[in-house]
């Protein structure tokens, strides 16, 4: 699968900065008793694994991704900080190595977006779930980001990732989605949190650390994609990526909504 | 002033529910010390008005309006639940028949996106404000709502009601502006706290008293005016309408946020 995102090391950087700013607003009460067995699908380098094992140091996880790269990274970011109750595998979430009913919990963040098909990729990752047992999954919206001063150019700079993750099979609008999606996946009792960033200058390091580093840096991401294909001329993108890093100027405002969903087997 | 809502009988309605079903996201927090004096600006029917009564019984608001006839249905609220914490009075915020330094606490809701000049109104209510008082701002922010099922016909309907207001000289993508405007107007130490309504069909009631009777039903308001205006074909006008309902259907779910300001004189 071609990840729209890249894996260069500014990306791997981007994936950093976004976890630490983002970490306790997504996975503050993501916690798992102790002696569970939770399968956390597509860990890539391990930006939420390393909260995931820290948050629950006496669960034990399964974290599975399809590159080989991402997860040496995320192994050594988890011996790197001492932690040993996580073990890595490579597998794909379509053709999973895990007899049924083999996890107490399931954690999914930042991987449906990706998918062509995330229903089928929830209702298989039913299968290796314990009844009574919860899928917890995070997921971002591009469609809920607006900001102050508006924008048409930043607007269709965003709207280039937004096509270019499409053209690759994912729907980055899926935030908004997770409710119906659990629910036809067959999970019960499924609530949806969503997690609002604000981020305005009285609050620097989140401009910095999301409005900036985070996403306007996802933005400029597919530049090279855009221009391509032909999504936007270079004269619009860079008026669309200037006026981004204006949202985080003195009197800029940024929003941006990430949903929470849990359901139960 | 023209009112973009306009002022019959299912408008009043369509606030009652609104104040409602929305209340406690909007309010529940906005307490006043005992003895106080709080100006409420533009209170029009009241619909806030009862909740600012209820939750500071022992405070004392003056609740002002342009319009006596909003003013005489507020007050006939207020007298209905047996408050005696209000007193009505007709003025216009640009020309308040208030001493200097009057009030401990000034309060405005759903007032700022009417007005041409949100930032002047900004600054002449912190004439009226003691030094240490606080101004509170809730606005909503129509570009904050996003949906699914998507629609590009929800989309300008609900454009409709952004360009109408605009018309009439408003803004209604405000919610998102109060940190700048309030900053840029003088208050010190502005915090803004953002409202995300997000309703499913786990949540019957929201769906209910916000998608459809409060959001739906504010966009349905300025269809003669869109219509009059050529700002939309009747035809999509009605497949927006009816795409906006389908948002409030078993699968579907529906997005707002709402932003709540406080600053400091």
């Amino acid at each position: 699968m071609k990840y729209v995102h890249g894996y260069s090391g500014r990306e791997t950087d981007r994936l950093s900065d976004q976890a630490n700013t983002l970490a306790s607003l997504l996975h503050h009460d993501t916690q798992y008793d102790p002696g569970s067995n939770v399968l956390e699908v597509g860990c890539g380098v391990g930006s939420q694994t390393i909260f995931l094992a820290a948050n629950s140091p006496e669960a034990n996880f399964t974290s599975i991704d399809m590159s080989e790269v991402s997860l040496a990274e995320a192994q050594s970011k988890i011996l790197e900080r001492g932690f040993r109750n996580v073990s890595f595998q490579q597998a794909n979430l379509f053709d999973l190595p895990f007899a049924e009913e083999s996890f107490d919990h399931i954690f999914v963040c930042f991987v449906l977006e990706h998918l062509p098909d995330p229903q089928r990729a929830l209702a298989v990752l039913k299968n290796v779930l314990k009844e009574q047992g919860t899928i917890t999954v995070i997921e971002g919206d591009h469609g809920s980001a607006y900001f102050h001063p508006d924008s048409l150019y930043a607007k269709k700079a965003i709207q280039c990732l937004v096509d270019a993750q499409s053209a690759l099979g994912g729907n980055s609008l899926i935030g908004r989605q997770l409710y119906p999606l659990l629910t036809a996946a067959g999970y019960k009792n499924v609530s949806v949190d969503p997690r609002m960033v604000y981020a305005d200058s009285s609050k620097p390091e989140l401009v910095d650390g999301f409005t900036r580093k985070t996403f306007t840096a996802m933005v400029e991401g597919v530049e090279a994609t855009a221009l391509e294909r032909k999504l936007i001329s270079k004269a619009e993108w860079d008026k669309g990526i200037a006026d981004l890093y204006a949202t985080a100027e003195q009197n800029g405002v940024f929003c941006y909504t990430f949903f929470k969903a849990t359901g139960w087997k």
